[in-house]
């Protein structure tokens, strides 16, 4: 197993660092090569700009999408880029650990996929019937990700019926939309609530619970998104009436 | 009407730029006074680290969100933070213009909320009975928000059940996990989508449907999140049993 581990605090010292020391320490025991992207320690550049794409973004105006393309086709994205790129195509799974900040990345993580899941790299691929290879299909499918999360939210309010909405759900635009849509098949996520609060004894639990998780990337079952092109969206890619009939909501992407 | 218009796209001759010249012109006709972050042109840092609080941050670990308090209420946040500060006091509303990149917003703009909305300022005010107020409740309280949205996706993709997921789950972290949780009214989102392939036609139907928006910023109706203290939660903010009785997802937070 190739493990990429993104880890996204500015503390090592903090519970997301210990829990990224007992994580990789618990990989390598099992065997496992890892290497990882400490986007902090790497000063990650988040901001998507001209200077990224290289000669493909000179003259006019920056369509980012398209020269991202052309500058990935070339060979002249950043090197930062190119780097994690390569480190991308070596891995068979992938871990995303972050602080939940405002329900979401921290900007540096997001400005990681911002840069990195470029067109012609992570999207924007064509199968031969004119499709495009996205949600389950893609350049990064065959590969597995699970997204670690340390969060100061007590974990009843990120529950079913949770007041900050269950965390499935307030994930989805990063496991569905950015992992699944690349390709990735997302295992379930591991949640460890109260930071800065927890005891050693809590820790120990959560030590524990991602430890066994880790024993188990490459066997346990993923999230069973729909696919894309697997029958159950029509020609506008919506839902099939049939499936979740009546029902809304981002539960309805799972199968 | 005072608006502060974020603006988060690395091209100002962009269809999602031509969207924030109309906007702004048309608020100015409406008499209101505008002030703008635009953050790619203020070249805006949107990483959170010890540099932000000055001597709150000397020694030991860093706890992003004790040590940004401490440096809040002493004023010691870096300058950037505190000018957005000062802006956001100013403000009675504020639109949030971005490209959809991964679902999500770019990372100059995630980063935004991550540095600017710090602990003391825009979350972690406790009320007289102890509860944190939250959800409808805060230091921003009483101010508007709305969402304005260009993305590549064609709509029926972001409808109901389209294979992306509705916009406003998609944007449930913004939308309810940021801007409701800080207090601030959110207005519904308004999307333009076909980006890099609107028409002259289609762009006048967007700007015509942006200035009846912005026309009617002050009166219409917000979405009407539940707020935290208002009853519908229990002491463990978990929603009552007898509201949206066996329904989960993002969408029983909506009354």
């Amino acid at each position: 197993m190739n493990v990429l581990w993104i880890f996204a605090h500015p503390e090592p010292r903090s519970l997301g660092g210990s829990l990224r020391d007992e994580g990789l320490r618990t990989l390598r025991e099992e065997g496992a090569d890892v290497r990882e992207s400490d986007l902090y320690a790497m000063k990650w550049n988040p901001v998507v700009d001209a200077e990224d794409f290289g000669s493909a973004a000179q003259g006019g105006r920056l369509i980012v999408g398209a020269t991202s393309k052309n500058a990935f086709v070339s060979g002249e994205l950043s090197e930062d880029i190119r780097a994690e790129h390569e480190k991308l195509a070596w891995a068979d799974t992938m871990v995303v650990q972050f602080p939940l900040w405002w329900y979401g990345m921290p900007a540096i993580l997001k400005g990681w996929f911002d840069r990195v899941f470029v067109k012609g790299f992570a999207y924007g691929v064509r199968r031969p019937d004119g499709r495009t290879s996205r949600y389950g299909e893609g350049a990064l499918a065959g590969k597995r990700a699970m997204v670690l999360l340390t969060a100061g939210a007590p974990e009843a309010t990120i529950g079913p019926r949770g007041v900050n909405g269950e965390i499935n759900d307030v994930l989805f635009p990063l496991q569905h939309g950015t992992l699944w849509y690349a390709g990735m098949s997302v295992l379930p996520p591991l949640t460890v609530c109260g930071a800065d609060r927890v005891t050693p004894e809590q820790y120990d639990v959560a030590a524990e619970a991602l430890r066994r998780r880790l024993r188990t990337l490459s066997t346990s079952d993923p999230i069973p998104f729909r696919s894309q092109n697997g029958g159950d969206y029509d020609e506008d890619l919506v839902l099939r009436d049939d499936l979740a009939p009546g029902r809304g909501g981002v539960g309805v992407h799972t199968s």
